[in-house]
């Protein structure tokens, strides 16, 4: 793992959060994309070299939707940067960490992703993310 | 706010956790120190230029052990760095952020600190830091 590439936070509407987070971060939002497959529209921050990414569900029944019912707005996950994804994921595997999927999947921001299971990281959802290259 | 400094986690206890956080950052923990006024003893891990600071909470009635007993173990805070607290307070102040301390206060790794309200910031804690100099 090289470095924290962003921090996910979920909300419930990026029409409120955004400019919250652009008062709170002095800086602008510099990219929206929406994530069909994990049904999220995302909305990213930059500062220094850690991203701030807003997620809310485009659907009631989502992953980000169920969190916020669940737990409320806030930390949903935190995403480390590795050069080669299929060698971490095989290596945290061999470590005893429990993989949330078995293959790597497409996430947002052009990155090949895959979570770790919070049960097996203190609570934690991690997600690690590699770049389409 | 410059960079995302550290993001905080609480956990039960350091003994077990620093293990499993060296195990899954290839990192091992460079610095241990206890803050009396938080009633913490903390970790240090770095990834590149942004730190994981554990949190085990000193007191069965700490902030820490509170907060485990309401939401279990997991992300507390993300701190970002500032290069001049009183004048970030004033204008999140002004900005209509809700400080939940009215003078920078001392935190571990020779740090002036204050937190913002997770009511004003989308349900999470967030802290600014500014290194003693």
């Amino acid at each position: 793992m090289q470095k924290v590439e962003h921090i996910g936070i979920a909300v419930k509407s990026l029409t409120s959060s955004m400019p919250l987070f652009e008062k709170l971060l002095k800086n602008k939002c510099y990219k929206t994309e929406t994530v069909e497959s994990e049904q999220v529209n995302t909305a990213f921050f930059l500062k220094d070299k850690t991203k701030i990414e807003l997620l809310e569900s485009t659907d009631p029944d989502g992953v980000i939707a169920r969190f916020i019912e669940k737990r409320g707005e806030g930390i949903h996950h935190i995403a480390f940067e590795v050069n080669n994804i299929a060698e971490e994921m095989t290596r945290l595997r061999n470590d005893g960490f429990i993989l949330l999927n078995n293959e790597p999947k497409r996430g947002a921001d052009n990155k090949l992703v895959c979570f770790i299971h919070p049960k097996s990281t203190n609570g934690i959802l991690i997600e690690i993310c590699q770049e389409i290259r």
